[in-house]
């Protein structure tokens, strides 16, 4: 059930912290093989490096992060929804597990496609719990 | 802009990190009253009391939290955030902003007419730092 509910869920959010343990939390597209998160690094803000994002920094400080899948509904029965905790780690383009994530997450979004993303890190989260809440169905 | 975009989300991600800097976040509803946000614990675990909400023991042993306010669509020309960091505390009830909390989020979430959240702590989020990607209009 929490498996099927993460995989039909089109955005997620990743939770990071600093090594002061000041949270940040940003939304992702993701890709999950099973076993492991993937989100890549998308993003190409003018000013800022890769190194300079706040959840690469984070995640350099501190691997613990979470991510929540979740499906809002004015209908407050439904309201549901999965969150993961674990580490994360940067997977630097050219490693076997960075382009297996890209292959995923090009199958998940088409909109990647036509995006060079082969050539940016991609988060990766092994997850250590799992918890969930509400409806899943 | 990026207040109307906050006002326009029904559901937010609130994020916040225990002692040892391990963070969390679960999807929140909310209201603003244009300088702080509130979310209820109305939630009702069966065997969890209040104090045991991971969001509230972190909220006590670090106020810092964020609150990402984001909107999803399949055309990414759209897609938007705003990320508010700040410092979280727990409004009891009887408290005079906890009452006015109350009133805000009935006003926003007709749902909460029939639940006694009056009974229930608010957590009051005070924004630090705001930043915010994408498109948001």
């Amino acid at each position: 059930v929490e498996s099927s509910f993460v995989h039909a869920q089109r955005v997620a959010r990743l939770a990071t912290a600093d090594a002061n343990g000041c949270p940040h939390v940003v939304p992702i597209c993701f890709a999950f093989d099973g076993s492991r998160f993937f989100s890549v690094l998308d993003e190409k803000p003018k000013r800022v490096a890769d190194r300079g994002l706040r959840r690469v920094r984070n995640i350099q400080e501190n691997a613990k992060a979470a991510i929540v899948f979740d499906r809002y509904d004015e209908d407050w029965s439904r309201l549901g929804f999965v969150l993961v905790r674990g580490r994360a780690i940067l997977l630097p383009p050219g490693e076997g597990r960075h382009d297996q994530a890209i292959e995923s997450l090009r199958a998940r979004y088409p909109q990647y496609g036509s995006m060079a993303i082969e050539t940016r890190p991609v988060i990766e989260l092994t997850p250590e719990s799992v918890t969930s809440w509400g409806h899943l169905g």
